[in-house]
């Protein structure tokens, strides 16, 4: 049994709050400043605003204001907030977290330095910590396709936590482990890592066929886009894949709950799979972001825009070819540059002998 | 352009009539025994009442009496048939074909000893042939994410076009290549090949999760089950890697095209993932089949029994370990021992580290 914070009280911090509790741990949400109504609904009926759902017997919520207390007394801090948080919760946490805790991250992205040099948010978060804690502090993440709801309503999940101490994430693993909350574990921490903050660039590609469907009024037809849709998935297995190899993490976290199955749950709907959408609808990014998705938050597009980015300098740096990551560098004109919606198909798959 | 005589006129078949003939080439489908009535309508009035399109113009139906006369005479032949007539097919082809033809497979499955050593279906229609012939045959296939209806309403469909030869391959994508039909080509032929009849027993666990939340009426619950499915993915595609590799291919195939981006059209629906459903909601699977889908072709199951038994008997011989392939192993003991769905999750992603 432990005592478990949450910095963030979204709907993924949540749904973890559903096993951990269940194993008879204590889990205290603390609400950043954009989660007050959370907080406040949690505190007086136990319900979850967004997720629907009433927490279970054993976590407590709590304002920002009462986050370095209830930090200060836990056993396992979990950074929960979302990619856009990730400086502000570094700053938070490395103010209040101290020697011996273990940090479990559910934030997934990436962050690019000017030259292109990517880094996992694990390190980005680490990069806020005096030296000397951050060496006694233990880091590791979470990572799988895991949609927060089903997590939440019991329903079979598989993921892997990672880290860079065995022991510590098998520690971690068993205070979440149930019958429905299926966990491995893994020292490919970077791996697993970007595999998790790639997948969702690939999601808003899955959602053209959808939009270019809608816009030749073909939505309803006998025979949609699976094929499009498949052959995208399949180069942006073989990015991902060729990403966590030049990252330092092991190709094979590719294949699996990390790569492959993450990117697959996230293609199946959501924000970013909505956002792609209109842009197959032959709408200009700038305007899906302006008009039909304000304020709405996209990691994909966040990520394309790091990671795409990031390429770019690279590339001009002689680092990765001129044709390496089309699908990804292709996303990349789309979200900053306005591109059209021509899919550049005769550079994939450049690998096939 | 080239003469093009297809055996067999299902909806794969006739939906690759579609580029090739846009391309100038002439195809002539033949019909099997069992397609009568299509080759009756499509010489008709063109409509394939099957597909539910007309074929174009440069598309021609014959019934299985001419197919000598019109094999005769073809530069390139296809093999249309499913995987249950494969050795039916190899028959009539080893007799047909002539020296210099080149042939190009569209079934999908395999074949096994007794002792459990398995075979890709070129080689299955191969070992009917005369030696001698079969030499001056050249071998290859079509292997990739294409629902066959798309193909033929011209949306965007890659796939990689394998064989033993570059310079074979190479002729028979330009054959085919279009603006909508991409195709890459690959000298990988066992390891396409093994990839594309693999991926229909995944699709069949695909179903699963679909069932499960109708039997628990939660179908238009807020929250599905796409982690399950996410899952079985990641776990499918692991086994998919490992059985390319096993049987020669390239590992590397099971990422692209051929593996992930099939299996991944592959789990969107159709007749396996409809089966799978089934079990799912409880059925054991001898029941689906004798009540449900009787006489239903399902490829998946049948990729299963092959696939799944040779296993066993690898299993037995010592060369696999007893605890591989775990989910195509639980997926036979579903198929031929009406096991219930309890999926052995505890047993997969063990190679994580």
């Amino acid at each position: 049994m432990a005592r478990i914070a949450v910095l963030g009280s979204g709907i993924m911090a949540t749904a973890l709050s559903f096993p951990a509790s269940e194993n008879g741990n204590e889990v205290d949400l603390i609400g950043t400043f954009l989660d007050r109504e959370i907080i406040d609904s949690i505190q007086r009926t136990g319900l979850h605003p967004v997720l629907g759902l009433t927490v279970n017997e054993g976590v407590s919520a709590y304002q920002l204001e009462e986050a370095e207390e209830v930090i200060a007394r836990a056993d396992v801090v979990m950074c929960g907030v979302n990619s856009f948080g990730v400086e502000w919760a570094g700053k938070q946490l490395a103010s209040m977290m101290r020697p011996g805790q273990k940090l479990l991250v559910v934030t997934k992205g990436m962050r690019a330095d000017e030259d292109g040099t990517l880094h996992i948010l694990p390190d980005v978060l680490r990069s806020y910590f005096d030296p000397g804690l951050a060496e006694q502090i233990s880091w590791n993440a979470i990572v799988g396709p895991s949609i927060a709801g089903e997590v939440a309503v019991h329903h079979d999940t598989c993921v892997v936590f990672c880290g860079h101490d065995k022991e510590d994430v098998d520690y971690l693993a068993d205070l979440f482990r149930t019958d429905y909350y299926h966990v491995w574990t893994s020292t490919d921490f970077v791996g697993h890592e970007t595999g998790a903050a790639t997948k969702n660039m690939y999601a808003f590609a899955a959602g053209f066929a959808q939009g270019l469907l809608r816009k030749a009024g073909k939505e309803n037809d006998q025979y949609v886009m699976y094929n499009y849709g498949a052959a995208v998935f399949a180069q942006g297995q073989k990015e991902l894949r060729s990403l966590i190899t030049m990252m330092g993490g092991k190709p094979e976290t590719g294949d699996g709950l990390g790569g492959v199955g993450d990117m697959f749950v996230t293609s199946m709907g959501g924000r970013n799979v909505k956002a792609g959408a209109f842009v197959g609808e032959g709408i200009p990014f700038s305007e899906v972001q302006d008009r039909y998705m304000k304020e709405v938050t996209l990691e994909g597009v966040a990520a394309i825009k790091v990671i795409g980015g990031a390429l770019e300098r690279q590339a001009e740096r002689g680092l990765i070819g001129p044709e390496d990551y089309p699908l990804c560098r292709f996303l990349y004109s789309v979200v900053e540059k306005d591109a059209p919606l021509d899919m550049p198909w005769e550079r994939f798959f450049q690998d096939l002998a």
